[in-house]
C-alpha cells in the first residue's frame, strides 16, 4: 500500500510517498515557519504530486495524505490547535479541504512524535510492539504513547506526549511548561547550564570555559574524568531513569524507545536505562525493554500508513 | 436499570442491588481474606440472593453482576491476575462460572479503584465528566484513570492505576514497588512515620511521642503551630501537589477527584491541591478542577452499572 506524506519542521518540509515500510521518493524544501503555513502549501503540493510521479502513481492510488505537524493536533477534527512561534496561522488554515481540492486525497494529521512512534511501531525498534512509550532526549524531552495499538491522545491531545514534564524532583527548577522538576527542567538540552553551573565546584570544570555547554561536551569531560562533569552525567542518568519508570508506572508498556540527539551517546545511557528499569520499574509481569530509536528523520514518514490505516494485523 | 454488585475488602464483602445511582438493599459479611476466596463464594451468592429479594427483584432482571475486587484483575478474561495475602487463591478461580450456575448472570469483575472511579463518574463527584483522574491517599496512594469515557487498563491492566508510583523525587526513598521517590515513599500513611523521623529536630516535636504517627497527629500538631509537623505537613502537600500535576500532565484529564481517609483534611489539602495546578499544571486548554470524592464506601457499588453496560449516553 502507498500514502503520500509530509514531515513539516520549522525550516524544512519533507514530502514523500511512502509504500509500506519504505520511502519511495522524497524531496525536501526549505521553508520559513516565522512566514506561516500557507504560503507553503501549493509548494508542498507540487512535491507531493512530484514524488509520486517518479514513483510511477497517482495519488488517487494512495490511501491519503499523512500530515506530520511541529505543534498540538486535534486529530479527530484534523486541526492544529497550538503553535510555538511556527505557522502561527495553521489553526485557522483547513488543510483538509486544501488536500482534498490540491490531491484528491484523504488527509490526517498528527504531531511529530505521535507519528514518529507510529514509525517506529511500524517499521523500526518497536515492531510487532502493541504496548510503547517513545521518548526523545534533545533541547527538550518529547515523546509518545501507544497503548494496545492505539495512539493515546486524551480530551485535548495532551495524553501520551508529556513524558517530559513528569515532575521527578519535587523541589526543583521552574520548567518552561510552568511546573516544577519536570525531567526537561533537570535534564535536557535547554537546562543543561544551568544544571552545570548550579553544581558546586563548577568553575574549576573545563564546561565553565565552554561558551556553550552541550550534552556532547558533557560526556567528552565526563569521559576526561572531569569530576563535575561526571557529577552532572550521572544526575542525567538518574532523572531520565526516574521518568522512564514513571512513564513505564503510567502507561503500562512492554517497551521503551529512546530518541533524540542525545543518543548518540547510546553506549552510556542505553545500558543505564535498562538497568535502571531492570531494577525499580514495578511490572510484575516481565521485563520492559529499552531500545533505542532506528529511523531516525524517516520515523515520521514511516508511520504515514498507520496514521492512514491504522495498525497492521499482529 | 438494576444489577447486582459485590464490593470485596481484606475483612468484609458488601453484597447489593443497585438500580441507576441508587443502593436499594445491601449486607456485609465478615470476610478473611487470609482464608482465601472459595470458601465465601456461597455466602456471596446467597447475599446476592437476599438483596435481589429484598428489592423484590430476580437476579435475571439484572443487567449482571460486577465484582470489585481488591488486586490485580485482567478485565477482559475476568480473571483475578495477582494478590496480596488477602484472597491469595483467586486467581485459580473460574468466577464468571460461579457467578452464571450461581445466579444466571453476566460476570464483570475489576479492581477497586476503577470501580470507585466508575462509581464516583456515574454517580458522584465526577459525574458529567469522562476524562478523570481519581487519587486515593491513605496508607498508600491508590488511582484510577478513565479517558474520552474508557477506563484506561493498558497492556497487563497497570497503566491508570499506579499513580502512587510516579516517582516524584528522583534522589528519594526506596519505595515498596520498588521504585525511587514514589510519591506514596514521600507522603502515604506507611511512609509518614519515616519521613517525619527524618526531620531535623524531630525529637523536639509532640510528634516523637507518639506511638503511631498518622495524618491525624501530623494535621493536629501543625495546627498547633509544631515547626516539626507545620514542615512535614507543607513537604507532603508538596509531593502530592507534583503528583497531581504528573497525573494531569500524564492523562490529560478534566478533574482530579481525591478520595481515601487523608482527605478528612479536605479543608487543607483541596484549596492547597486547586491552587498547586492552577499554577503549576500546564493545560492551555483551560483549568483542571480538583473535587472530593462524594460516594465513600458506596463509590465501588454504585460503579456497577457502567462496569455492566458502559458509560451514560452524554
Amino acid at each position: 500500500m502507498k500514502a503520500l506524506a509530509v514531515d513539516l519542521g520549522g525550516s524544512h518540509a519533507t514530502c514523500a510517498i511512502v509504500e509500506d515500510r519504505a520511502i519511495l521518493h522524497s524531496h525536501t524544501l526549505a521553508t520559513e515557519g516565522s512566514k506561516g503555513l500557507a504560503p507553503w502549501l501549493p509548494l508542498l503540493a507540487e512535491a507531493l504530486q512530484t514524488v509520486a510521479r517518479e514513483a510511477g502513481a497517482k495519488p488517487s492510488e494512495c490511501a491519503g495524505l499523512a500530515f506530520c505537524f511541529c505543534g498540538l493536533v486535534d486529530h479527530a477534527s484534523a486541526k492544529v490547535t497550538s503553535t510555538n512561534a511556527k505557522y502561527d496561522d495553521a489553526p485557522d488554515l483547513d488543510l483538509r479541504g486544501w488536500c482534498e481540492e490540491s490531491l484528491g486525497v484523504r488527509f490526517e494529521i498528527e504531531n511529530d512524535a505521535r507519528m514518529a512512534l507510529l514509525g517506529e511501531s511500524y517499521a523500526g525498534a518497536a515492531r510487532g510492539f502493541e504496548d510503547i512509550v517513545m521518548v526523545t532526549l534533545g533541547t527538550g524531552i518529547g515523546g509518545a504513547t501507544m497503548i494496545q495499538g492505539q495512539l493515546l491522545r486524551g480530551k485535548h491531545s495532551q495524553a501520551g506526549c508529556l513524558g517530559g514534564h513528569l515532575p521527578v524532583l519535587f523541589t526543583g527548577r521552574r520548567c518552561t511548561c510552568g511546573a516544577i522538576g519536570c525531567a526537561e527542567a533537570e535534564a535536557a538540552g535547554w537546562s543543561l547550564p544551568e544544571v552545570c553551573r548550579s553544581t558546586r565546584d563548577f568553575a574549576s570544570s573545563p564546561l565553565s570555559k565552554e561558551n556553550a555547554i552541550t550534552f556532547e561536551r558533557l560526556f567528552h569531560y565526563a569521559d576526561a574524568g572531569d569530576q563535575v562533569a561526571i557529577e552532572v552525567r550521572e544526575r542525567c542518568l538518574a532523572v531520565w531513569g526516574a521518568a522512564t519508570v514513571a512513564l513505564i508506572h503510567a502507561y503500562d508498556p512492554e517497551i521503551v524507545v529512546l530518541g533524540g540527539g542525545v543518543m548518540k551517546r547510546a553506549s552510556t545511557i542505553l545500558p543505564y536505562l535498562q538497568n535502571y528499569v531492570n531494577e525499580y520499574a514495578w511490572t510484575p509481569w516481565g521485563k520492559v525493554s529499552v531500545r533505542c530509536a532506528q529511523l531516525g528523520n524517516n520515523a515520521a514518514l514511516l508511520g504515514a500508513i498507520p496514521l492512514l490505516v491504522g495498525p497492521p494485523d499482529s
